[in-house]
C-alpha cells in the first residue's frame, strides 16, 4: 500500500498531475459531517485519477424528506457509483452500509472517511506515509519504524484519528506512548496493544510520553470537552499537555510534530510550532493525504471492502 | 425516445461508461428544492456525456440579495449554459423561464426536473422505460403496455410524479387505476383521460385498483398531510392503502412494484417489499433514471423545449 | 490583458468551447460570501480551460471546528491547489493570504473575487472589456476610451465594484463622473483621481453626471442602507437617482447602460431598461465575465499575485 502511495506521490510532483486510471468511474462523497481536508482531499484525489465525483449534502437531499441512510446509499449505487466515501457522526455506519450491500449482492466499494469516534483509516495511513517518507523518501516502508518511539497526545478517548493510528503504528515493532488527562485516556487503552507487534504505554502526564520521542502526534482538543466537565479549562490543558518548543526538548533532537488538522492554535500546540518547517509535518500530511487517497481509490477500485486496509 | 434511452442504457453496462457526446456543453442544475435522486441523476448523466456541470444552490447565491429567478436564469444563460435543469416548488416556473427565453430570442434548453405539484416528466419517462424494458429488454416500446393494467396508489392530488405518469401511460391503450383516500383523489381526475388512448379509473379503496394489476406505482406519502387534516394518521393510511405482500395477491401473479423514491418504509409500502428483487423495480428505476436523463440531455441538446417530450 | 481576453472570447463563440490550457491544474473557489455570477463565472471559466475545481463552502467545512482562514487556505495549497479564488466580506483577506504565502515561500496564485467593500478586480476588468469590445470588437484596447465620459451611479461608498472601476477607468484619459446622495459619496473620492490619467468628478445630483455620458454604470442599492439611515427610502432613491429612459435623454444618443448584477428591478434602474437590447449591456457583461476570468486564470496560472492586474 505504501508503495502504491509512493508512486502516486511521484505523480503529484510532475507537471501534469492527472492520470486516466479511474476514467469513467464514479466516486460519491457521502459526507454527513463537516470537513475541509478529508472531503476536498478525496475529491481532488478522485479528480487526479479522472473519476467523476458526486458530492452529497444532507441538507439539500431527500434525507430532509425522511429517507434512510441505507436507502440513500442504495440510490447512489443504482445511479452507477463505483466507490462511496462515507463520513458520519455515528460509528459503524460505513460497515453497516457495506454489510447491507453484501447482503443484497451489490458490488460497490466503501471507504470510511471517519465514523463517529471509531476510526479514520485514511488519516492513519497518511500519517504513516508521511513518517515513512521522511525516514526514506525513495522506499517508504513500515519497518522503518522499528525501534522508534511515537507519542500521541490529546483527546485519545474521543479521537477516531488516535484509534486508527494506534492500530496502524502497532503493526510493527514500535513504542506508542499515549498521553492525556485521565478523563480522556481510560485504562482500557492498554488492551489495544494485545496481539500487536508494537507496544502501547499510557501516561497521564505529558513529559514521560515525550522523553526520547521521535514523532509527536497532537490531536485537536474539542472545546466542548470543557462543557462536559472532562477538562477544567483549555488554558490548563495547554499548560499541562500543550506541545511547545520547550517541551519538545525532552524529545529526540530531530523530533517531528504531526497534527491531523484542523489545528486549534495555542491550545494543543503553540502557534509558532505549527509553521516551523524544521519541526512541523502538518503541511506534508495534507499533501500526503491526496497521494494516499489516490492510492486507496486505485487499489479499492471496484472491489468491495469494509473500510480498512493497512499493509 | 425510448430507443435513445435504450442505447444509453447499453452504454451504462459497458466497462467505460463515458461518451464524449456533450463535450464542451454546460448543464446548469438549478435546484430550488431538496433532491437526492433527481439532482445527482442529472449530474451523473451529464458527466457520463462529458458535459460540464454548474450546480446552483439558492442559499449561497445572489437570490439572498433579492435577485429574481428569471434574472438568475438569464445570468446562467449569459455564462454559456446550454441546458438548464430546473426544479422549483412553484408550479410553472420552468415554463415561465422558457417563455421568457423565447421572448428574448435566447437559445437555451430547459428541462423540468419537477415543478411544485404540477409535473415531473423525467420521472414518468424513467418509470415508462423501466416497465417497457422489463417487458422487452431488447426493444422497449410504448405499445408493449397495450392491454396492461397499471395502478397508481397514493397522494395523487399533490404528486407531480402521478400527474406525469398519468399523462405518459395513457399515451397508449392502457388501463390506469388511481386509488387514494377521497381527500387525495378528487373526481376531476376523471378528466385526465379525455382524448387520450388510455383509460383512467378512480377508486377510493385500494383493492379494486389492485385487482389484476400488472404494475403498481406507489407514491410517497408526505407526513405533513396529517397536519393538514387530509388524513387521520399514517397508521390508518398504511392499513387501508399501504402495499404489502398479502395485498399484492389481488394482482397479476407477476406483478411488479415501483416507487419514485424516497420511500417511507412501512407507510406507503411495507419494508420487506422494497428490497424484494422478485417484485420491486425501485433500484431499476434509479438506474433507468440515469439512462433516461442521458437520453433527454442528448436529444434536447441545444434545441429549446418547454419541458415535456413524450413519444 | 484585453488581448488575451479577446482571444478567449473568440474561443467561447466556437462550437466546442473547451481548451486544454489548464489541464491538470486545480482552482479552488473559496467563497465566504454568497454569489451567483462571480462564483459560477470562475467555475465555468476554469472548466472551459479544463482545470479541476474545488468548491469550498464554509458551512460544511472545518471552519465550524474553529479553523482559521489562513490555515484553511494553507490546507488547500497543500492539497495541490494552483490558483485560489477568494471572496470574503472582510476587506484585505486575499492580500493577507497572499502575503502569508509569500512569507512561507509557498507558490500559489490568489485571485480576489471581491473583498468586503474594497475591490472587485475581475468585475472592473469585465466592465472594461465589455465597453472596449463594443467600441471595437476586433481590437479592444484601453485607448478607445480616450475622451469618453463614463458615469457611475449608486452606492459608491460601499461598492467594491465602483472602487475597482474607478481605478481601471482612470488608467487612461477618461472623465469618470460619480453621482450619489451625499451620504453615499463623501468628498474624499476626489482623491482617487490623483496621479491617474483620467479625471474624477463628484456629483450629488444625477443629471450633471448623465449629461453627455457615453456609458452609465449603475450599482446595486443594498436595501439595508435604509435601515442604517443613509437613505430615506428606496422610492426616493429611485426618484432622484434611478436610471430611466427619460433620464437617459441627457446622455449621448448612443449611451449604453451597465450593471454588475444582481439587479434590483425598479430601484436603481427601471425594469424596461434592463432588458432593452439597444441600451443594456448587462447580459454582455456576464458573457464577458467568463472570457475575462478565463484570461485571468490563464495569465496568472502558477505565478503568485496579490489580486489586481490591469493593463
Amino acid at each position: 500500500m505504501l508503495k502504491t502511495t509512493a508512486s502516486f506521490w511521484e505523480v503529484l510532483s510532475r507537471g501534469i498531475k492527472k492520470v486516466p486510471t479511474l476514467q469513467g468511474q464514479v466516486v460519491a462523497n457521502l459526507f454527513f459531517e463537516p470537513s475541509t481536508r478529508t472531503r476536498s482531499s478525496f475529491e481532488i484525489a478522485a479528480k487526479r485519477l479522472s473519476a467523476d465525483i458526486l458530492n452529497f449534502s444532507s441538507a439539500t437531499s431527500s434525507m430532509t424528506k425522511g429517507e434512510t441512510i441505507l436507502d440513500t446509499a442504495k440510490a447512489y449505487v443504482a445511479m452507477g457509483t463505483d466507490i462511496m466515501v462515507i463520513r458520519h457522526r455515528q460509528a459503524g455506519i460505513p460497515q453497516v452500509i457495506a454489510q447491507e450491500m453484501d447482503n443484497l449482492g451489490i458490488k460497490v466499494s466503501i471507504l470510511n472517511a471517519g465514523d463517529g469516534q471509531h476510526e479514520h483509516p485514511s488519516q492513519a495511513l497518511l500519517d504513516l506515509f508521511t513518517i515513512c517518507t521522511l525516514l526514506d523518501a525513495k522506499n517508504p516502508r513500515l519497518d522503518l519504524l522499528k525501534g522508534k518511539k511515537i507519542a500521541i497526545i490529546g483527546d485519545i478517548l474521543h479521537s477516531r484519528v488516535a484509534h486508527s493510528n494506534i492500530w496502524s503504528l502497532t503493526a510493527t515493532d514500535v513504542e506508542v506512548h499515549l498521553a492525556a488527562p485521565p478523563t480522556l485516556l481510560p485504562r482500557f487503552f492498554n488492551n489495544y496493544g494485545q496481539d500487536r507487534a508494537g507496544k502501547i504505554f499510557l501516561h497521564w502526564q505529558l513529559e514521560p510520553a515525550l522523553e526520547g520521542a521521535d514523532f509527536v502526534i497532537t490531536l485537536r482538543l474539542q472545546k466542548e470537552r470543557m462543557a462536559s466537565y472532562l477538562l477544567p479549562s483549555w488554558r490548563e490543558y495547554h499548560y499541562l499537555f500543550g506541545i511547545t518548543k520547550s517541551k519538545l526538548k525532552l524529545c529526540n533532537p530531530n523530533v517531528k510534530v504531526l497534527h491531523p488538522g484542523p489545528v486549534n492554535r495555542g491550545i494543543e500546540i503553540s502557534s509558532d510550532l505549527i509553521d516551523d518547517p524544521e519541526i512541523s509535518l502538518i503541511q506534508d500530511q495534507v499533501t500526503s493525504g491526496v497521494a494516499v487517497r489516490m492510492a486507496l481509490l486505485y487499489l479499492i477500485g471496484s472491489c468491495k471492502t469494509i473500510g480498512e486496509e493497512k499493509e
